[in-house]
């Protein structure tokens, strides 16, 4: 794809007034229509941005899919997608930065700003922040979309528009190794080996963990995470026991993990998780299970394994963009598919075969 | 029992050779004897304590009662205790400190000082702790007792010997409070005010919490605890719903509780817990549960709650020890009952009926 | 004075058009006018106080005598005063909260919220606040004050308006106590007995400090200072050295202090606390000093005691108040002087003298 | 030298009852001797190693050179060497591990195990360790050696044993990142490029730091800085000013640095540290300065940069080993010089050029 982002790169920057706006518009679960759409405004503090691509996130799929995510649902039509990345064409009176021209990546969320999560710097912990593709706020999946400008993030000149895009993924996955304490040294069991779970991997890579030992479902996808992150890999089936998992974990990394994300949601990998993690260390829980789970608390608490979850995101994209650009992390392996605009209703039945790792829609 | 603190002090250290010993052994579910036994010997460096008092713990009763506790069983005769405190009669060759005639309180654990959590700080969680009363290590329920130097505290000279021992049911509290991070202003829920859930609370007032609701299903214990440390109470009964209490500690605290802390070890407590707190609070399981539970981890994940155990005590005794020196905790209204090591068994059967805050045991 | 304040409670709130506002001015070096200024307008997330009363801080005096403070000087007039509290008169359409005649402290910044800093919840060191009483915004010294309605904080019902005025100063103390890691049973050396030094000392008491040592300059000063919540004093002059002093600061706590303050700004107090931490401690430096400072530092960080700044405040009003409306601090005694707002220059100067604990200026 | 290590490793273990040792012992200012010394003995809980080699410290050379190294001097003959590495030939009754024939670094402390420092897991603060090559150890410096079992540890398969000997100066180069809190992402301003500075440098790019600046006075330093680690590189000389340095790392870096490391001691490395840093960021300082400092230290107190010494090594040898071992910090390129034993002094003489990273000494 190097060739198109290329291309798109060379485009000049222009807005006639003529210029139409489109969105992928979900009115229900499977029902997502590509409709004209208003074109923003944008107010002083806001910036204009033509998208040129936008990732398909796996809450973007379960939305698509069942019309629920954790807490939102569709009680009217949204528009889909928060990994978007564009050009700025048009910024408010207040904006200093970023510039007319310039390539941003969309941090997802508008918080308050005043309430006290955000004023105490925990802003995905606002409780009415307008985040993309939610009720409160349009998705990136459209022509033409506004926001807030401190919360776009200029991409790096050696990064490509997509790898702008699928900084959004990494961001998440960032926040959640933070959480997650990743030292250099750590050993890591990552529960899941999806995107989500991959991004976890990398990045603790990054941060210095020596050892990752990823499990899945799935074979292709372990194959996947070894060429990208993973040191060790271990295939799971419901035949075996918590118990048994756990302990093949601590086998195979020579240690109990220091850390363990769970990156699938899923009340058995939580169970997992806390079974094994060695006394003092970290679970932390990136997937989103159902509402209560059946787990074996009482021996995580008494080993005094901390048990933590982690939100969206968090103050994670401009070191997410660093890491990319320096090397430190490779997005481009991650990418794996790529559809126009018009053909998301695909994309997204695609996307639930569950094979590809990162899809891009082009604008 | 000031008086008898008073003349307990005044007695000279002397022991002699034909001084014997006897100790509060339990065989089995309920079968607790007093037996003589031999006369500990000391290394280079212990010390010999004459244990002059002992506070009965939770564990203890659950011991006697069931023959069980967390990880710990009687599969032989045992002694039990280890809330001691006593004066120094022997110290080994390489002791500074403490000197004969001492009084000193017993931090009742020597872990290993060798493994990797001895070595990063977090010693409670040494796998090979040699912790009194239990299978690895004798008890303080007896008359003569040897222990390592560095792991008994010197009792400031305005404390009696009753509040030296049950300093250490307070350090339990100071760990769980550090470990639920309660900070000046912040505003608590406390599950359960039984004794644990008492000096939880007590030790958060002392770190400047202002606001503490104590939830208990015992009238009798609320009041108490309204006159020690609670600011707020609320009596639970069966048919009130989880998400019920939640919110009612919210309407009563007239916040979210930054931290809540289970301090009696039940599912629902512990689902409580996770629903009321803040996003972005802790959560601390102090009390010990059933080996699985079922609860709302999701939402308290989604909202980046902490959910963390709190296992015995780490480098509070000192601390403990100077809150109450300074007058910052009061342990007086905290003792409330007094028997001989004869009558350690009527204790127990006593402590059953829940109506006790502290039993201390005097030799 | 809680008659004044009760009669200013009772007053009803109205505010007339042909109400006018005064304000003190600061021109230059001992050049301050009390002078009609225009009645401020509100934007729709702002409020309109009318200021009842407003503390003299150490800083309005250090610009009062030389025209300058820290990173700050009298470049062209400016309304004196930080630490104001009033009643709400008018609010903005986006106002929810607080409303019309409630009773606020106002927290004297309003950051820009959309740096780096703001967003990681460290407002206080964001690069363009609009701070009360320098160039970027006026001061409270004046009858009638705009301020977003965020960073104003409602006043317990139980504190008096003056009360209200004096947690500013507080808040910095409690600041200063949270980035000194002050935890229960810590002992603490605090150099300097003023208002910011007795201020710290009481907030570490409230926060579990069991030991505290204040030194200063002046008998009087250590006189109020053991009234109010040093544990030790000592009494320095020139003559005693660094050295010494810090060997008499652990022979008076007992033990080498976990945490020092530096509450007076000079290299010798800062030199003093680098000597005197425990290895592994904490420095904490409120104190403006010059700008360059001759110090022990080697040494301090061999033994890694922590050497940190505080800066103004940092998400520590509502737990100020909490704490002064829980009774774990009190402010009555702290506040010794009153002045109307007509005799500020008349404040100033008795403030020189080094005398008063806390004035207040009633409008 | 891959050969020679590879030669090592294939020995057989084997000690003689003839074997003799022989060490290098400094009896003051460039007075080595190479002697004859007695064959050590090992309690149950030691490890007699035959070292095969040790890596030549900094502070052995200052030793070596003036007598004296920060709070250490020559009062009787010491054996010099602290980054030993060898294979067990013995071990005591209680140890489990090491065993016989086995390869281990040597982690060159033992400390006291019982003080409070020791108890909260800061090993390296505590007062009296016997750490090697001072008056209270032996060093690594000869033939056989004995040293607390757990304080040794093994030599992952695939490393050499020079790399398990230079696991010591990049375990106390983990300690002082880990203590900077360098984090993904992270633009760091390392000030010097000897060793440690390049070592720091090397151990913050493995924890995802993404942008390093080092500076040097000398330009062949920033050449191998360059291939090693560096993103960036400065040369400074005596003509520039502090600020003048500050003001080209931001320019450099292209934002003021979160990290700065002072890496070799001098107040003019610690002033530039104090003034780039960025607000809330972290200075640490790793070299050893003269007994006072003058720093424009209220600058960086305002603006919350916290200073911070790192000490020797804590609990980052296993972490160390992992790095090396997993590939995320390669050590082969900073080892460059070998001597055997017996020309310690001529190697001791040719460190002082300045020119070696590393120099290995082979017994």
């Amino acid at each position: 794809m190097s060739s198109v982002s290329g291309s798109l790169r060379s485009r000049k920057v222009k807005m006639t007034e003529n210029e139409e706006n489109y969105a992928a518009v979900l009115y229900g679960p499977s029902d997502l229509r590509i409709e004209k759409c208003p074109m923003p405004e944008i107010n002083d503090d806001e910036v204009l941005i033509r998208i040129e691509c936008c990732g398909i996130c796996g809450s973007d799929l379960k939305m698509y899919s069942t019309g629920k995510c954790g807490f939102e649902s569709v009680t009217e039509p949204i528009i889909l997608g928060h990994e978007g990345a564009g050009v700025v064409v048009k910024v408010g009176s207040n904006v200093r930065s970023p510039a007319v021209g310039e390539r941003v990546a969309i941090e997802p969320t508008q918080p308050c700003r005043a309430c006290a999560q955000c004023r105490r710097g925990r802003y995905n912990l606002c409780p009415t922040p307008r985040y993309c593709s939610t009720a409160a706020a349009p998705g990136n999946l459209c022509r033409y979309y506004s926001h807030v400008a401190d919360f776009t993030h200029k991409i790096p000149d050696n990064l490509s528009m997509e790898e702008g895009a699928a900084v959004q993924p990494l961001a998440i996955a960032l926040h959640a190794c933070r959480r997650a304490r990743v030292r250099v040294g750590s050993a890591l069991l990552v529960l899941g080996a999806g995107p989500i779970g991959v991004l976890c991997a990398m990045t603790a890579r990054a941060m210095g963990a020596t050892a990752v030992l990823m499990t899945d479902v799935v074979a292709s996808r372990l194959e996947t995470a070894k060429k990208l992150c993973a040191t060790h890999t271990l295939l799971v089936t419901a035949a075996h026991s918590e118990q048994h998992v756990a302990e093949r974990a601590t086998e195979l990394l020579g240690t109990a993990p220091d850390v363990s994300m769970d990156a699938c949601g899923l009340a058995s990998a939580q169970s997992i998780a806390m079974l094994a993690t060695r006394s003092g260390g970290t679970v932390v829980i990136v997937g989103i299970g159902g509402e209560r789970a059946e787990v074996p608390l009482t021996g995580a608490m008494l080993r005094e394994v901390d048990v933590r979850g982690a939100y969206r995101l968090l103050n994670s994209y401009p070191q997410a963009l660093a890491a990319v650009s320096s090397g430190a992390i490779d997005l481009k392996s991650f990418i794996t598919h790529h559809f126009p605009l018009e053909r998301t209703k695909e994309a997204m039945e695609f996307a639930k075969t569950g094979e590809p790792m990162k899809i891009i829609i082009h604008m």
